[in-house]
């Protein structure tokens, strides 16, 4: 059986048409009790709703229908890598989080500070919940480390949360965590899951020793919780697969990481959504595919703010009318995943997707909505499909079989 | 996991029930800029109305969304199996193309007759399209020769192509193509892509060289270019997977080809549509599984002739009536692909089908057409799982299970 990368690689071709895949992160919904209506349905979107007329729209499961993915998965899928074959640890997404620039063989693991008692029982996993400069000094203390023939990075994220990178070109990241993911216990030993994993076993317990020394008069941030050991998996590219000459405008490092391991060229760009479709513009020419990642959507989501996600959307409708005027060869404009505000975080509901291009087969979907996109001439299908439909309406495949 | 054929295997039993598969080749279309409706929305199908309005409608992918197949995947997938398991190499598929009845052993190559220049570099690939005559003259200066063991066959296709066959029962297929595709490089030699293809890459080394010395007065065919170095597949046929009598019906010799393949009868028929839905009705009685082909609609759309495919789909849609008058248990109305005549050439876009059978559930559908079979009972679906539908409808699978 032959996969769905696999497939790409034989028939795609190199050409001169251009696809613009705009992500809207965390887009799907749910109705608001007061109005029945999503947020999508609720935002006034006449340039979104233009090209849902003209073009193909239908409802996208992510992973699988029932399944909430994370942003890993979630972009995978979106770019067309089978997410239950490619998977990225914790350690190396908060990695990808922060920019940090992993090196091959670098091990990253997410660090929790957090409280333990004097039994040595843990009480509280996130220590309060520190501040984020608190956290930046505590990791000052433990970055730089070196053991045995290892050497530790230890990078601040946000609040308690940190990233330790063990720079070592030999060895396994297959140990288990140290963070027992609940209070009233101790944290666990870490553990060979593999016999290759015995040293890196060995040396990351030796980090969360030296950090309880160090940590010990630091109370409540007296010690560390360490999870998803992880190296930088090896994802053939997009241009290795697509023949494509990809760019990523994403103002959120995670996706810019994401974006990196699939091979794209990133694009500096601000952190407004006027600067991400500008930067499209100015970089137009030299491309011919473009992944554009709007994040205030999915924050907007995940803080249970209804009508902060419906300006966004609004925002991001507005900046379209330029992009359109672009002439893209194809527009797809989809999401990794649903963020209904009702429920504050992702979730599994199908994803509204609308694909422009001049071969598309238009259906009568008039509005880009969850409920128009039910009868949408693309149906509902897996993510993972989105890029071979984009490719095969930017006339980039050839025929399959003789 | 079980197969798609394991299954049928397991669950099929033989009935006294009929089923008639009515393949219209490249039904699926794109909307006229002018009209806004397609080749099959455009058309005046009175019968295939009648037949969707009491039957189920739906739309297939032949392969899988965004894929374009060529004739052979898009018709095994009809047939229930799966292209990508089976495959059949562009040498088969084009000596099943001109009704040559490949052996056991025989490996088929596809051949063109182009023009090289005095460094031996490409400078046409199609040697200027020299007439079917020419090619028919030149073959028969290759043809019969014997290299080492193996006897050669050379036979004419249409204008500069044709095909090879090399006949040896201790051969492998395994060898890369001369053919480099471009012009301005030179034919490539023909090398084993695995140990055991040797011996077979240098008999057609051989055969180019001595096709060379042949030709080389023959500007502008003064040399040839192979590819698609294949052996008929081993398929099981539908009689084994679905304990069918079936018969193909198909003005086409390539589809005879195909059919024959999974072990279909074939019947003798004429050149038109007429022809062959009489066929279909002398052999009524001594078969319980009917394949039809229709041609003419894929040559109207790769002419990009929209008025021509229309007039097609209404000769069909007039002598379905007497399809329809012998009363199958089961008809499907289906294709193997969409050409749609904007595009002149096959294309990814799903497929209209059609089933009836007085075991259907039928739907709101009352005309067969692209837009309205997005809402038919089918749903989407891939094409290989029409043949389970089809044994279904005629109730010639038992339950599945305890």
């Amino acid at each position: 059986m032959i996969g769905n990368l696999e497939l790409m690689k034989e028939i795609s071709r190199s050409s001169p048409t251009k696809i613009v895949l705009l992500i809207i992160d965390g887009l799907g919904g749910l109705p608001n009790p007061q109005t029945g209506k999503t947020e999508l349905e609720t935002a006034s979107t006449p340039n979104l709703d233009q090209l849902a007329t003209k073009g193909i729209c239908g409802l996208t499961d992510p992973v699988s229908p029932g399944i909430t993915p994370g942003s890993a998965p979630g972009h995978l899928a979106l770019f067309g890598y089978n997410p239950f074959i490619f998977s990225i640890g914790r350690g190396v997404l908060e990695a990808l989080g922060i920019d940090f620039d992993l090196q091959p063989g670098d091990i990253a693991a997410r660090g929790n500070f957090c409280t333990v008692d004097e039994a040595g029982l843990v009480t509280d996993r996130r220590a309060g919940r520190i501040s984020t400069e608190k956290c930046t000094e505590l990791c000052q203390l433990l970055d730089g480390l070196v053991i045995e023939d290892t050497k530790l990075l230890v990078c601040p994220v946000k609040e308690h949360r940190f990233v330790t990178v063990f720079r070592n070109r030999d060895l396994s990241p297959n140990i288990s965590d140290s963070d027992p993911q609940q209070v009233g216990v101790a944290p666990k030993a870490i553990t060979a899951l593999k016999p290759e994993g015995a040293k890196m076993a060995g040396i990351a317990n030796e980090f969360v020793s030296i950090a309880m020394k160090v940590l010990a008069k630091h109370h409540p941030t007296n010690m560390i919780l360490l999870r998803g050991f992880s190296k930088r998996p090896h994802l053939p590219t997009m241009e290795e697969v697509y023949k494509l000459r990809p760019a990523a405008i994403a103002s959120y490092p995670m996706y810019r990481g994401l974006a990196k391991l699939v091979g794209m060229e990133i694009l500096p760009t601000g952190a407004t959504i006027e600067d991400e479709f500008s930067t499209l513009k100015q970089n137009y020419p030299n491309y011919d595919f473009f992944f554009l990642h709007i994040k205030g959507t999915d924050s907007a989501g995940e803080d249970g703010d209804f009508d902060r996600k419906v300006s966004i959307i609004e925002q991001v409708d507005s900046a379209l009318a330029g992009l359109v005027r672009l002439e893209p060869d194809v527009i797809v404009v989809a999401s990794d995943h649903s963020t209904p505000t009702l429920l504050k975080g992702h979730s599994w509901h199908p994803v509204p997707v609308l694909l422009y291009s001049r071969w598309c087969r238009p259906d009568r979907v008039s509005q880009f909505a969850e409920s128009a996109c039910l009868f949408g001439g693309l149906g509902r299908f897996p993510a993972i499909q989105i890029m071979p439909l984009a490719m095969a309406n930017a006339l980039k495949l050839t025929k399959f079989g003789a």
